[in-house]
């Protein structure tokens, strides 16, 4: 098997930094080593295959983002990143697993939308994938098949308080499901909004010829995700099941998981990027030549962007400072202005939900090391380490250990990145600055003050200063346990 | 340099674990590897000058009790510990290292004080150990002083809101050390009790005939503690000074220190293993053949042990596993019945303060593993990995990976611990079970479901199944940076 | 016209007390007059038609009851209290005023609800009454007919949370119905428990044979109250209406309702005799040689009793203190064992829900005055001042003051009450003392240390030491005005 | 005696309105009547003596000043009311009774100091006046003197947490103090910010040349009120004591004194007009031509004037509609800029502390009803009847009830105020609009639409449109029984 060291980095993890090399050997991280010519009367640098020199950077473990949605499909289109693009993507982000949602609609079997996803995914993906379970239909079929998702090595699913008559669960299915959580250890994952009280809201702004994507936020009212975040977490109080809320983006609603975790209860979050930067008035709310009060379409997604007069992205990055957020995931499910959030011209209800953010986690979130928000180890921490802690992947991944998977990013805190897709005069893109499959960026125009160098998955060098060296299906399905958190 | 593997072990740390051999050079980790034969060709348990057979084991980071008071003045005596043989009974129990007090008193410098700690300690301890500075008299001369301790290396101060007209801080005294800890980075720690409202208590009790070891718990009601706590969080926001609150034993307490975490202050605490597991009424209120009703006296501590029908027990181990309380230190300060905390017949105020707990710290906080109340990785959390993140030391200290300090215990989570010491019929200690300069135990009868097998401080192999092969002045002084929790 | 002085007696009003002669001329209030017997000459006391004397008694307006259910079909049976028996039973407890609610079940239009509600009490009250307006169906048709109750003396509506398939609205419904409620000033009253959820716990016990009374209270958790209690506050918030949480049972609600109060927001909330005295595990758990387990049934009502040993009990009074509930209604709701009750014999869901205490509510909690739960103003206030005030007859009702309906209670505090249903060896009622149409009283054995004297209803005695002067259709309909707490 | 009868107006209580008459008969309420012509046969307006016409008004109980200071020394001044000067101006306003601060300085008897105030106020006021003690020097001899205030007619106490060397107490003396509060039933007061820490930080703005009246404000921290009134709470709480947070102004003590009374604890707060109005950034930083920075000087109180931006002053205005706050005094304590708050030029920490109120309260919080911060009822409630209860005087005062004093004002809400004291070109007050005897007016320039048109006092019209009637000595002595909220 081939032997690489990485030499000369800074080896970050979730507690604290070591001067320190890292042998790998084959696809394993055979041993961390104090830098330095030779262990033992080894010259370790001159035995090994390759040396990946990491002098002056950070060596972390390759990033996971534990919320994704490849083709996925929705409002009548489908999100536009396959497996294949999307991972590929990932990995040129310095992200080298996913845990994407398998899906079961109503009416479906769960088996049968498991296999559907493994069909997708397999032979395709650029980096390790793992699968949550989306339950669209809680009824006696599908809690006996949730039974054996365990084995499956799946350890997670997702209900939704929101989407009636697509993915929504009543609260008797809630809790059917989630005494089966508390049963067989499945952490029970929640989309926590109000959807029956939403839609009534969104119907009467439509009524009223509001129809802009800006009304998609007005819509989707803090009040109703603070209220679910709260149901969810009784529901989850009273069956004593484990609860992961997704893609909180609402201070309230923070103060509610805030609340429950003081109380010592099983109950963590994950927030996203888009949560941490953008806003309803400046994206939600955006005009732009080419698409008028329509430019705010590219930032719908639910939750939605919050108000940053309400100060939300202040609270969402306190939040992890304190740990009333555990870690941060992108729920990427990206879609094409053309021919896809175009649907929702004249109605904001019809513009499909979602933001593509899968390549730019790792860098977005470094952002928040430069500008002082998180500490580099907590970067490492929400990015990394707790998510696969959390999902049950830990030691195989999220750690820079001896025995795990060798999944490393090189980061170069002298690097700089640049985000976007410039356009041409029409308002065309002119060429591409990201590797997601869309015709728009979300973070057009955002700086970040470091650099991916380099990607390793697997022992493998899949990205080399932005060459991508890897191919479809270096990626493998990771067989999950039950989250480490609940041990 | 000798060469030594400790091999087949689980190595644990504060976010999970690894089936690791841990390389030794000298006084320093060199290598985390693989457990296996060959690296790169060569044999490593072969090559090097001793293997230390971990098989079945725990391998963790050296224990770190970040407060002791060795030979503290205290009420007209001594605390029982010499640097000698508090830090011999120390590596008995898993600790390699300790930082303790030096003490200004009133009146006196600073630098006076903290040289006289240095005397006290160099060339006597076993383990490595650092110094708090305790600020006595917070005064212009005082607090020019505090500004050069960066120098000396250390990084924390603490003062005390109770015993006035010992160490007492006044508000404004308070307010300007604090205004320091601000600009220095220096961790304000804080005793936060009542003091002249407890001494009212307290003297009416005595006054009332109440002079039982029992009433110095009633004395020091919870309320005074709470009050306190919120007291220096609130002068700590208004100056901006970090905080760390030291042995909080009321629930109310840590309900305060939440608050203002919550609220993203950099607020800290510990807790001790008394207040997890010992309580007014069984503890303070004992009476024996003996001693009677001053049996209570060998558990006379401040803050004292809290009532266990008001729940603070419990409460104090959920706020260890939400993180309210971030570490377990043991406020190690032990004095014996005889000539000690006799001083204290018909008095309970004339009792010296103060419990021995700093061998069986780790055993202890082991315990609340096999219960179920904390899990393995936390263990290592709180009594290694975050005291030195606290006070700057992680990296040479509290961590196992290449360049720190070769610290390292094996457990054996088969093996039983006693902890106590056998009296003969007249209640005369037959024999000793543990090493601290004590006549008696406070932990009498305590089983514990594990067992320190080897002790490894910088390298040497101080204790070897509980025998001792260490030697007065193996320790070195610790220069330690800021807390690397305020990066 | 008639006149009466209520002479030398104590007028206890919501903030005080006087000694004072209340004066009536009809039907009406005409001056409350310092003791004695001559006014600008005139002796008062000569010149009316009747004197009634107080001396040593409490002088207090009228109990109002503003949460009663006569003759409401339910489970397949009908409550056992006519509007004539049930306000005549009132009228012996001193209550003078009840609000009933008119019930639209599904399907049915509101005017057509409320017709037959009028139909049912017109002519055979012997207290005045008021209607709310229980929406069983909100739809436009229904949010239409809301809009003109104002018109009709109505000024409150109630939805519920629980009784998916009866009385159920979900989410969506509520919120258009609050958003009617903050455009017209109309109260919402909410039943808060999660009925979906509900439910299906309770479909489970039955399912595990865990059918009797006492399982009712278990399937009925507080966190489902407290969750629903919360979406209320929530969508209020959300619309801006002003809402009335009704018979509030657990102290986790009480601390939803307080911290919506603690913000501004115009939330309220009312509970019964049975949460401040009944439990779980005495009453639900109860059992009879006549009936067995089944005795609990007697208590079935929703929501539940609550656990005494959770403290429910001690928070509802001290709540009663803090203000954080206004007011306490009985949700007088009587079932007979026989034929009705039985219904539920092998199966809890089946037994009809309710208890009747409208006879004992204002002797009930004149023994918190006794037993210094609270002021006798405080007792005046939750009974009568605050009912008034809430729903818009304060002046007519609920105050001795000028101008208002002459309903006045004296009120003996050196009389006694026993409260309850004597019963023959067999366990069969030997005889009445209570006045409700019920065959076993839940309030047996009780006893209270006061007792209603005299009861005027608008100016004529009704009730004079117990024996009944007024006759059936005494009651007239109360054309209720806005809440006055949001004006 | 004389009978005066006012007619046609609309009585308003705490708790509601009425169309009613007052009939008086010497100093005492006789009866409160139906408007109209005869009572009994009796023409009861052609019987009276006097009728004064209130159609179209309000009447209401006389407002009660429950906080202020009378030619209290201070900072080597005194004020510039005296008793005489004060109470007239009060009865302009509408105020017909006062509480004042007799004070027992340092090494002072209480007797003495009570005598003194005796002394000062007996035949020279306006309008009747009660006595708070100001305890300055807690120690055996004044906790003796203490006990024998409820026989002197004092039922409150008020301790200083500021002013160390003036009023100050430690926490040793607040304790005892409170001891003796809970034994006696006397009301503990207490100024509380946390004086010792505030004086640190004024000496360094000053040592700063930080010397104008804006640094006053910023000097007394919102964050040192906060904590004093938590201190202060959990000291009630220990002991048992009840507890009145005087002059609150900060939102974040009203969050503790809400934390406090959700909890059930006897704690109540009053705040004043100025902290409902003025702010830290318009009053104590406003700049005129005369004084230049000093003219913030006028508004230099204690607890001063908070930040706008911060949202206190609507926080207060919440916490009146929420009751956290449950009545509004002055703290009247007037000085001149000339030779009074001159003496403060150079150095904020020398200006005299106060702003006088004592004419402008009922016109200021009325106000509030008029821009809908609180509702008529609530006007009363918090300027008159919980004043009266809180201090032990209602049924004597604060109610329009049979046997009450007469002290009855007749409010216009169709009148006019303007406020304010005009000045020349020169800035040199050119007369009066006010009646207090200062040279400025804090109030300057604010308009109220309302009027004080009649204030009768004991029976005695001493104000009637503005012309005052009364005379020197009209006030007498309340001796005041227990709070009636500890009933």
């Amino acid at each position: 098997m081939t032997t690489t060291l990485i030499s000369g980095g800074t080896v970050v993890s979730a507690t604290g930094r070591a001067n320190a090399d890292v042998l790998i050997d084959g696809e394993t991280i055979r041993a961390v080593l104090a830098p330095g010519s030779t262990l033992l009367g080894t010259d370790v640098a001159a035995s090994v295959d390759r040396v990946i020199d990491a002098t002056g950077k950070y060596v972390i473990p390759g990033g996971i983002d534990a919320h994704t949605h490849m083709q996925l499909p929705f409002g009548g289109t489908e999100a536009s990143d396959t497996f294949e693009t999307g991972t590929r993507a990932a990995a040129y982000g310095g992200t080298t697993s996913i845990v994407d949602f398998a899906v079961q609609t109503y009416g479906q079997k769960i088996q049968d939308g498991l296999a559907s996803w493994h069909e997708k995914a397999a032979g395709n993906c650029a980096i390790d994938y793992g699968f949550h379970q989306i339950v669209g239909d809680v009824n006696d079929d599908s809690l006996a098949a949730m039974r054996t998702l365990p084995d499956e090595g799946i350890s997670s699913f997702k209900l939704f308080m929101a989407y009636p008559g697509v993915f929504y669960s009543d609260d008797a299915q809630i809790l059917k499901a989630m005494q089966l959580s508390r049963d067989t250890g499945l952490l029970t994952m929640m989309h926590a909004e109000n959807g029956p009280a939403i839609d009534v809201l969104a119907a009467q702004l439509v009524e009223a010829r509001k129809t802009d994507p800006f009304y998609h936020g007005k819509a989707r009212a803090w009040e109703m995700e603070e209220e679910a975040t709260h149901r969810a977490i009784m529901l989850a109080k009273l069956t004593g099941a484990p609860l992961y809320v997704v893609h909180v983006s609402a201070k309230q609603a923070v103060e509610q998981v805030a609340w429950a975790r003081d109380k010592g209860q099983n109950v963590f979050a994950e927030t996203c990027p888009q949560y941490l930067y953008l806003s309803l008035e400046e994206q939600l709310g955006a005009v732009s030549e080419k698409w008028g009060a329509f430019e705010g379409a590219k930032w719908v997604c639910s939750t939605p962007l919050r108000s940053r007069e309400e100060g939300h992205q202040q609270a969402m990055w306190q939040s992890l400072r304190t740990n009333d957020v555990q870690m941060v995931s992108t729920d990427h499910c990206p879609f094409c202005m053309k021919d896809q959030k175009e649907l929702g011209l004249g109605d904001f209800r019809k513009i499909p939900n979602g933001i593509g953010s899968i390549e730019h986690r790792m860098d977005l979130m470094y952002q928040g090391v430069v500008t002082g928000e998180i500490t580099l180890e907590r970067w490492v921490e929400l990015t990394s380490t707790t998510p696969a802690r959390m999902f049950g992947m830990y030691g195989q991944k999220g750690v820079i250990q001896p025995g795990a998977d060798a999944d490393i990013v090189v980061y170069d805190p002298n690097g700089h990145t640049s985000i976007g897709m410039p356009v041409d005069e029409a308002g065309n893109p002119t060429g591409r600055t990201h590797h997601m499959n869309m015709d728009h960026s979300a973070w057009e125009g955002f700086e970040v003050d470091g650099h991916v160098d380099t990607v390793v998955a697997r022992g493998k060098v899949i990205v080399d200063h932005d060459e991508y060296l890897g191919a479809k299906g270096d990626g493998r399905f990771i067989r999950r346990g039950l989250s480490q958190y609940l041990v």
